[in-house]
């Protein structure tokens, strides 16, 4: 269903209640009933935009995923060298990570009471995210401007466990900013991918 | 408590049932009950050795991070360049990890069960753990064979994220063995840390 910009109001209150309960009450201990009176909407207009519970939670990770698609997708097809198109990428995932790390976390710590079918597309809406990510590593190893001695399958692998750990110990009113920290990521990955030897 | 080398078998056939219910059924679907039975010990013996279930599922981490620790400590005080111990370690602590990745998966998904003040227990030795591992950083830093142009801090939070994500990808059947992953990240962290200009 297409949603046009006059609906986008009582989706995103909806979306942001939800995100709230499930962070307060956890996902189990929240109702449909709960969500669609704290958004103050009927539940027919709930099921005009979310199939369901299961729906919303799905939905509260899927839009920082599409946000951050987009934005790579971007970047990567957008100009500057290649080094400086992956810089800006990996600076980026990690500043949307942090400025979206609760929406984040309320899904990864709900996402196995989902249905088998709906952790199955997040998985592969992520891995197409990762693999437009790996294109990136792999076109700069191909020009020989990063090293090929990690393979770059591995490289995503190990930046990306960096990112979801964010949550863990980044705090909005920590020392660092998001960009601070998304420039630091970014400059160890380019760092990283040197060439020469060891050390 | 002092545990002898002879009280060794019971013990860990405690932990080994545990572990393998838990993952089977989880931590709050296990009783005491089921875990003597299957260790084929009275429940008596099970309090010699662990004050709850509790105790029993801080132990199945907390042997894998003593371990981890006494490792990182051997490496760390121990002969090589400060380049050499920092790969050492790095890629000691990815397979001790992929070794041990059940242990670690089992403890994380149910350790917000636990108690706070275990909970505050575990954070404060992974903490040590951390330091440790940050004071090789900053060692190497101090004497100039690491570049200092991103906070030890932050670098040991970007590799440990690494480390941590091992169980969402990393599979004993899969290419590569925890050995060659091991040194594929120690390979990319150390590069990561080198002089000069980014890119």
């Amino acid at each position: 269903m297409l949603v046009g910009v006059k609906d986008e109001p009582v989706r995103q209150r909806l979306l942001g209640e939800a995100t709230r309960l499930f962070a307060e009450r956890g996902f189990e201990g929240t109702s449909v009933q709960e969500i669609v009176l704290a958004a103050g909407v009927t539940k027919g207009a709930m099921y005009h935009y979310f199939d369901s519970k299961d729906d919303l939670l799905h939905e509260i990770y899927g839009r920082v995923l599409r946000m951050q698609m987009e934005r790579l997708t971007s970047i990567a097809d957008g100009p500057g060298t290649v080094a400086e198109r992956l810089h800006a990428a990996a600076a980026d995932v990690v500043e949307t990570s942090t400025a979206n790390l609760d929406d984040t976390k309320i899904f990864f710590r709900s996402m196995h009471l989902l249905a088998p079918e709906t952790q199955k597309n997040v998985r592969a809406d992520r891995r197409r995210y990762h693999e437009r990510f790996r294109d990136l590593v792999a076109e700069g190893q191909r020009e020989g401007v990063f090293s090929d001695r990690v393979p770059a399958e591995i490289v995503v692998d190990f930046f990306f466990g960096s990112v979801h750990h964010l949550g863990t110990w980044y705090h909005a009113d920590g020392p660092l900013t998001g960009a601070q920290v998304g420039k630091h990521f970014a400059d160890l990955l380019l760092t990283s991918l040197r060439s020469g030897e060891i050390g």
